[in-house]
Protein backbone atom coordinates (compact mmCIF):
# COMPACT_ATOMS: atom_id res chain seq x y z
CA UNK A 1 0.00 0.00 0.00
CA UNK A 2 1.13 3.62 -0.87
CA UNK A 3 2.26 6.42 1.12
CA UNK A 4 -1.60 8.41 0.79
CA UNK A 5 -2.66 7.09 4.09
CA UNK A 6 -5.95 8.71 4.17
CA UNK A 7 -7.10 7.54 0.25
CA UNK A 8 -5.83 3.65 2.04
CA UNK A 9 -8.42 4.36 4.63
CA UNK A 10 -10.84 5.68 2.79
CA UNK A 11 -10.17 2.41 0.37
CA UNK A 12 -10.62 0.15 3.35
CA UNK A 13 -14.12 2.01 4.35
CA UNK A 14 -15.52 2.06 1.16
CA UNK A 15 -14.60 -1.38 0.58
CA UNK A 16 -16.05 -2.71 4.00
CA UNK A 17 -19.44 -0.63 3.05
CA UNK A 18 -20.02 -2.50 -0.76
CA UNK A 19 -19.15 -5.83 0.83
CA UNK A 20 -21.90 -5.30 3.38
CA UNK A 21 -24.01 -3.92 0.66
CA UNK A 22 -23.34 -7.25 -1.20
CA UNK A 23 -24.32 -9.59 1.35
CA UNK A 24 -27.42 -7.70 2.19
CA UNK A 25 -28.33 -8.19 -1.77
CA UNK A 26 -27.31 -11.94 -1.61
CA UNK A 27 -29.71 -12.14 0.74
CA UNK A 28 -32.44 -10.11 -0.09
CA UNK A 29 -32.45 -11.28 -4.12
CA UNK A 30 -34.25 -14.85 -3.16
CA UNK A 31 -36.72 -12.93 -1.86
CA UNK A 32 -37.08 -10.59 -4.62
CA UNK A 33 -37.48 -13.98 -7.18
CA UNK A 34 -40.26 -15.41 -5.14
CA UNK A 35 -42.38 -11.93 -5.05
CA UNK A 36 -41.83 -11.62 -8.71
CA UNK A 37 -44.32 -12.21 -11.14
CA UNK A 38 -42.75 -12.39 -14.45
CA UNK A 39 -41.01 -15.89 -14.60
CA UNK A 40 -37.74 -14.10 -17.01
CA UNK A 41 -37.46 -11.49 -13.47
CA UNK A 42 -37.64 -14.44 -11.36
CA UNK A 43 -34.90 -15.90 -13.27
CA UNK A 44 -33.03 -12.55 -13.58
CA UNK A 45 -32.98 -12.45 -9.65
CA UNK A 46 -31.79 -15.79 -9.15
CA UNK A 47 -28.88 -15.74 -11.95
CA UNK A 48 -28.27 -12.32 -10.01
CA UNK A 49 -27.75 -14.08 -6.69
CA UNK A 50 -25.63 -16.58 -8.09
CA UNK A 51 -23.18 -13.84 -9.75
CA UNK A 52 -23.32 -11.80 -6.29
CA UNK A 53 -21.83 -14.71 -4.64
CA UNK A 54 -19.04 -14.58 -7.24
CA UNK A 55 -18.87 -10.88 -6.59
CA UNK A 56 -18.50 -11.27 -3.01
CA UNK A 57 -15.93 -13.50 -3.10
CA UNK A 58 -14.05 -11.26 -5.44
CA UNK A 59 -14.26 -8.59 -2.77
CA UNK A 60 -12.97 -11.25 -0.42
CA UNK A 61 -10.11 -12.01 -2.72
CA UNK A 62 -9.79 -7.67 -2.76
CA UNK A 63 -9.27 -7.57 1.19
CA UNK A 64 -6.35 -10.53 1.13
CA UNK A 65 -4.55 -8.45 -1.32
CA UNK A 66 -4.41 -5.73 0.80
CA UNK A 67 -3.97 -7.77 4.04
CA UNK A 68 -6.90 -6.82 5.50
CA UNK A 69 -9.63 -8.83 7.06
CA UNK A 70 -12.31 -9.17 5.20
CA UNK A 71 -15.08 -7.60 7.31
CA UNK A 72 -18.88 -5.20 6.45
CA UNK A 73 -19.74 -1.94 8.03
CA UNK A 74 -23.40 -0.92 7.30
CA UNK A 75 -24.20 1.01 4.47
CA UNK A 76 -27.33 2.80 4.82
CA UNK A 77 -27.58 3.35 1.44
CA UNK A 78 -28.59 -0.10 0.60
CA UNK A 79 -30.25 -0.64 3.77
CA UNK A 80 -32.59 2.34 2.46
CA UNK A 81 -33.08 0.64 -0.76
CA UNK A 82 -33.87 -3.05 0.59
CA UNK A 83 -36.39 -1.44 3.04
CA UNK A 84 -38.01 0.70 -0.21
CA UNK A 85 -37.88 -2.86 -1.44
CA UNK A 86 -40.05 -4.55 1.04
CA UNK A 87 -42.53 -1.70 0.86
CA UNK A 88 -42.76 -2.26 -2.68
CA UNK A 89 -44.13 -6.04 -2.11
CA UNK A 90 -46.31 -4.95 0.93
CA UNK A 91 -48.22 -2.27 -0.91
CA UNK A 92 -48.00 -3.42 -4.31
CA UNK A 93 -47.95 -7.46 -4.05
CA UNK A 94 -51.02 -8.64 -5.54
CA UNK A 95 -51.14 -5.37 -8.07
CA UNK A 96 -49.51 -5.54 -11.88
CA UNK A 97 -47.49 -2.71 -10.91
CA UNK A 98 -45.32 -5.67 -8.53
CA UNK A 99 -42.69 -6.41 -11.15
CA UNK A 100 -42.31 -2.39 -12.43
CA UNK A 101 -41.33 -1.66 -8.89
CA UNK A 102 -39.33 -5.01 -8.15
CA UNK A 103 -37.63 -3.51 -11.38
CA UNK A 104 -36.90 -0.50 -10.10
CA UNK A 105 -35.59 -1.17 -7.10
CA UNK A 106 -33.04 -3.54 -8.61
CA UNK A 107 -31.93 -0.96 -10.74
CA UNK A 108 -31.29 1.51 -7.93
CA UNK A 109 -29.38 -1.32 -6.52
CA UNK A 110 -27.17 -1.71 -9.77
CA UNK A 111 -26.86 2.04 -9.89
CA UNK A 112 -25.38 2.30 -6.40
CA UNK A 113 -23.09 -0.59 -6.65
CA UNK A 114 -21.91 0.81 -10.27
CA UNK A 115 -21.33 4.18 -8.51
CA UNK A 116 -19.30 2.17 -5.83
CA UNK A 117 -17.46 -0.11 -7.95
CA UNK A 118 -16.13 2.61 -10.48
CA UNK A 119 -14.96 5.07 -7.35
CA UNK A 120 -13.00 1.80 -5.91
CA UNK A 121 -11.51 1.21 -9.11
CA UNK A 122 -10.14 4.44 -9.90
CA UNK A 123 -8.98 4.63 -6.28
CA UNK A 124 -6.75 1.31 -6.57
CA UNK A 125 -5.33 2.61 -9.98
CA UNK A 126 -4.44 5.47 -8.20
CA UNK A 127 -3.04 3.57 -5.21
CA UNK A 128 -1.01 1.52 -7.72
CA UNK A 129 -3.13 -1.86 -6.59
CA UNK A 130 -2.37 -3.37 -9.87
CA UNK A 131 -3.81 -6.76 -8.71
CA UNK A 132 -6.98 -5.31 -7.52
CA UNK A 133 -8.13 -3.36 -10.18
CA UNK A 134 -9.09 -6.31 -12.39
CA UNK A 135 -11.21 -7.53 -9.74
CA UNK A 136 -13.18 -4.89 -9.05
CA UNK A 137 -13.29 -4.50 -13.05
CA UNK A 138 -15.13 -7.61 -13.34
CA UNK A 139 -17.78 -6.59 -10.31
CA UNK A 140 -18.16 -3.33 -12.26
CA UNK A 141 -18.44 -5.11 -15.17
CA UNK A 142 -21.22 -7.36 -14.19
CA UNK A 143 -23.05 -4.89 -12.36
CA UNK A 144 -23.53 -2.90 -15.64
CA UNK A 145 -24.66 -5.63 -17.74
CA UNK A 146 -27.47 -6.52 -15.17
CA UNK A 147 -28.38 -3.15 -15.75
CA UNK A 148 -28.74 -3.59 -19.24
CA UNK A 149 -30.65 -6.95 -18.74
CA UNK A 150 -33.16 -5.23 -15.99
CA UNK A 151 -33.75 -2.40 -18.70
CA UNK A 152 -34.53 -4.61 -21.44
CA UNK A 153 -36.69 -6.60 -19.04
CA UNK A 154 -38.45 -3.98 -17.86
CA UNK A 155 -39.19 -3.12 -22.07
CA UNK A 156 -40.31 -6.82 -21.59
CA UNK A 157 -42.57 -6.47 -18.89
CA UNK A 158 -44.06 -3.21 -20.36
CA UNK A 159 -45.19 -5.35 -23.37
CA UNK A 160 -46.50 -8.32 -22.37
CA UNK A 161 -49.02 -5.81 -20.17
CA UNK A 162 -49.66 -3.62 -23.09
CA UNK A 163 -50.17 -6.51 -25.37
CA UNK B 1 -54.31 9.33 -16.37
CA UNK B 2 -54.56 5.64 -18.07
CA UNK B 3 -56.43 2.68 -16.20
CA UNK B 4 -53.25 1.05 -14.70
CA UNK B 5 -54.31 2.24 -11.56
CA UNK B 6 -51.61 0.40 -9.62
CA UNK B 7 -48.87 1.53 -12.02
CA UNK B 8 -50.18 5.04 -11.22
CA UNK B 9 -50.15 4.77 -8.10
CA UNK B 10 -46.46 3.47 -7.77
CA UNK B 11 -45.36 6.55 -10.37
CA UNK B 12 -46.59 9.15 -7.59
CA UNK B 13 -44.98 7.33 -4.47
CA UNK B 14 -41.40 7.32 -6.75
CA UNK B 15 -42.36 10.76 -7.52
CA UNK B 16 -42.68 11.57 -4.14
CA UNK B 17 -39.71 10.03 -2.99
CA UNK B 18 -37.64 11.58 -5.69
CA UNK B 19 -38.87 14.95 -4.41
CA UNK B 20 -37.97 14.52 -1.20
CA UNK B 21 -34.81 13.06 -2.55
CA UNK B 22 -33.86 16.32 -4.23
CA UNK B 23 -34.97 18.69 -1.34
CA UNK B 24 -32.58 16.97 1.04
CA UNK B 25 -29.81 16.91 -1.39
CA UNK B 26 -30.40 21.09 -1.85
CA UNK B 27 -29.72 21.69 1.81
CA UNK B 28 -26.98 18.61 1.78
CA UNK B 29 -24.76 20.68 -1.10
CA UNK B 30 -23.68 23.96 0.64
CA UNK B 31 -22.22 22.11 3.39
CA UNK B 32 -19.87 19.87 0.81
CA UNK B 33 -19.24 22.79 -0.95
CA UNK B 34 -18.37 24.33 2.16
CA UNK B 35 -15.98 21.48 3.17
CA UNK B 36 -14.45 20.69 -0.48
CA UNK B 37 -11.03 21.84 -0.44
CA UNK B 38 -10.12 21.80 -4.14
CA UNK B 39 -12.01 25.08 -5.97
CA UNK B 40 -13.26 23.09 -9.03
CA UNK B 41 -15.15 20.74 -6.71
CA UNK B 42 -16.83 23.81 -4.50
CA UNK B 43 -17.82 25.56 -7.89
CA UNK B 44 -19.17 22.11 -9.31
CA UNK B 45 -21.84 21.61 -5.64
CA UNK B 46 -22.60 25.51 -5.72
CA UNK B 47 -23.28 25.04 -9.85
CA UNK B 48 -25.64 21.69 -8.95
CA UNK B 49 -27.54 23.38 -6.17
CA UNK B 50 -28.67 25.79 -8.67
CA UNK B 51 -29.23 23.21 -10.82
CA UNK B 52 -31.29 21.11 -8.29
CA UNK B 53 -33.87 23.93 -7.93
CA UNK B 54 -34.54 23.94 -10.92
CA UNK B 55 -35.26 20.22 -11.23
CA UNK B 56 -37.44 20.74 -8.06
CA UNK B 57 -39.84 22.93 -10.04
CA UNK B 58 -39.76 20.73 -13.28
CA UNK B 59 -40.82 18.00 -10.50
CA UNK B 60 -43.25 20.62 -9.07
CA UNK B 61 -45.00 20.91 -12.81
CA UNK B 62 -45.16 16.97 -12.94
CA UNK B 63 -47.56 16.82 -9.75
CA UNK B 64 -49.30 19.55 -11.41
CA UNK B 65 -50.23 17.70 -14.85
CA UNK B 66 -51.09 14.69 -12.62
CA UNK B 67 -53.26 16.87 -10.62
CA UNK B 68 -51.35 15.92 -7.44
CA UNK B 69 -50.75 17.97 -4.36
CA UNK B 70 -46.34 18.33 -4.73
CA UNK B 71 -45.59 16.18 -1.86
CA UNK B 72 -42.48 14.39 -1.06
CA UNK B 73 -42.21 10.91 1.03
CA UNK B 74 -39.19 9.82 3.21
CA UNK B 75 -36.49 8.20 0.92
CA UNK B 76 -33.91 6.48 2.92
CA UNK B 77 -31.52 5.77 0.38
CA UNK B 78 -30.72 8.98 0.25
CA UNK B 79 -31.10 9.48 3.89
CA UNK B 80 -28.51 6.77 3.97
CA UNK B 81 -26.14 8.49 1.59
CA UNK B 82 -25.99 12.08 2.96
CA UNK B 83 -25.41 10.12 6.23
CA UNK B 84 -22.83 8.93 4.52
CA UNK B 85 -21.07 12.04 3.50
CA UNK B 86 -21.32 13.52 7.03
CA UNK B 87 -19.34 10.21 8.24
CA UNK B 88 -16.85 11.18 5.72
CA UNK B 89 -16.90 15.04 6.61
CA UNK B 90 -16.16 13.97 10.41
CA UNK B 91 -13.57 11.20 9.39
CA UNK B 92 -11.86 12.56 6.72
CA UNK B 93 -12.13 16.39 7.17
CA UNK B 94 -8.69 17.37 7.69
CA UNK B 95 -7.19 14.34 5.31
CA UNK B 96 -5.80 15.14 1.72
CA UNK B 97 -8.79 12.08 0.83
CA UNK B 98 -11.89 14.25 1.49
CA UNK B 99 -12.47 15.61 -1.72
CA UNK B 100 -12.33 11.81 -2.69
CA UNK B 101 -14.51 11.08 -0.45
CA UNK B 102 -16.87 13.69 -1.17
CA UNK B 103 -16.86 13.10 -5.01
CA UNK B 104 -17.63 9.65 -4.40
CA UNK B 105 -20.67 10.27 -2.67
CA UNK B 106 -21.90 12.69 -4.97
CA UNK B 107 -21.70 10.51 -7.96
CA UNK B 108 -23.18 7.87 -5.30
CA UNK B 109 -26.07 10.07 -5.25
CA UNK B 110 -26.27 10.70 -8.91
CA UNK B 111 -26.02 7.35 -9.89
CA UNK B 112 -29.59 6.81 -7.34
CA UNK B 113 -31.10 10.11 -9.33
CA UNK B 114 -30.14 8.22 -12.48
CA UNK B 115 -32.11 5.64 -12.07
CA UNK B 116 -34.99 6.79 -10.70
CA UNK B 117 -35.60 9.53 -13.14
CA UNK B 118 -35.02 6.86 -15.62
CA UNK B 119 -37.52 4.59 -14.71
CA UNK B 120 -39.91 7.47 -13.72
CA UNK B 121 -39.48 9.11 -17.46
CA UNK B 122 -40.07 5.05 -18.73
CA UNK B 123 -43.39 4.82 -16.48
CA UNK B 124 -44.62 8.48 -18.27
CA UNK B 125 -44.33 7.22 -21.38
CA UNK B 126 -46.10 3.78 -20.83
CA UNK B 127 -48.93 5.80 -19.22
CA UNK B 128 -49.13 8.36 -21.66
CA UNK B 129 -48.22 11.66 -20.07
CA UNK B 130 -46.53 12.84 -22.72
CA UNK B 131 -46.43 16.53 -21.01
CA UNK B 132 -44.74 14.97 -17.82
CA UNK B 133 -42.00 12.96 -20.14
CA UNK B 134 -39.53 16.07 -21.38
CA UNK B 135 -39.51 17.16 -17.92
CA UNK B 136 -38.15 14.12 -16.33
CA UNK B 137 -35.93 13.69 -19.62
CA UNK B 138 -34.79 17.35 -18.66
CA UNK B 139 -33.83 16.50 -14.83
CA UNK B 140 -32.39 13.18 -15.91
CA UNK B 141 -30.33 14.81 -18.62
CA UNK B 142 -28.68 17.02 -15.92
CA UNK B 143 -28.31 14.27 -13.34
CA UNK B 144 -25.77 12.09 -16.05
CA UNK B 145 -24.20 15.50 -16.89
CA UNK B 146 -23.12 15.87 -13.60
CA UNK B 147 -22.18 12.52 -13.40
CA UNK B 148 -19.81 12.48 -16.29
CA UNK B 149 -18.71 16.26 -14.89
CA UNK B 150 -18.01 14.60 -11.53
CA UNK B 151 -15.79 11.66 -13.22
CA UNK B 152 -13.81 14.26 -14.74
CA UNK B 153 -12.95 16.28 -11.95
CA UNK B 154 -11.90 12.95 -10.17
CA UNK B 155 -9.40 12.69 -12.28
CA UNK B 156 -8.35 16.19 -11.83
CA UNK B 157 -8.16 16.06 -8.49
CA UNK B 158 -5.85 12.49 -8.91
CA UNK B 159 -3.58 14.34 -11.15
CA UNK B 160 -3.46 17.50 -8.95
CA UNK B 161 -2.62 15.06 -5.77
CA UNK B 162 -0.07 12.76 -7.45
CA UNK B 163 1.75 16.23 -9.18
Amino acid sequence: MPQDKSLQDLFIETLKDIYFAEKQIYRSLPKMAKAAQAQDLREAFRHHQEQTEGQIERLEQVFELIGKPARGKQCLAILGIIEEAKEIMEEFGDSQALDAGLLATAQAVEHYEISRYGTLKAWAKRMGLKDVVPLLEENLKEEKETDVLLTELAGTIVNAEAA
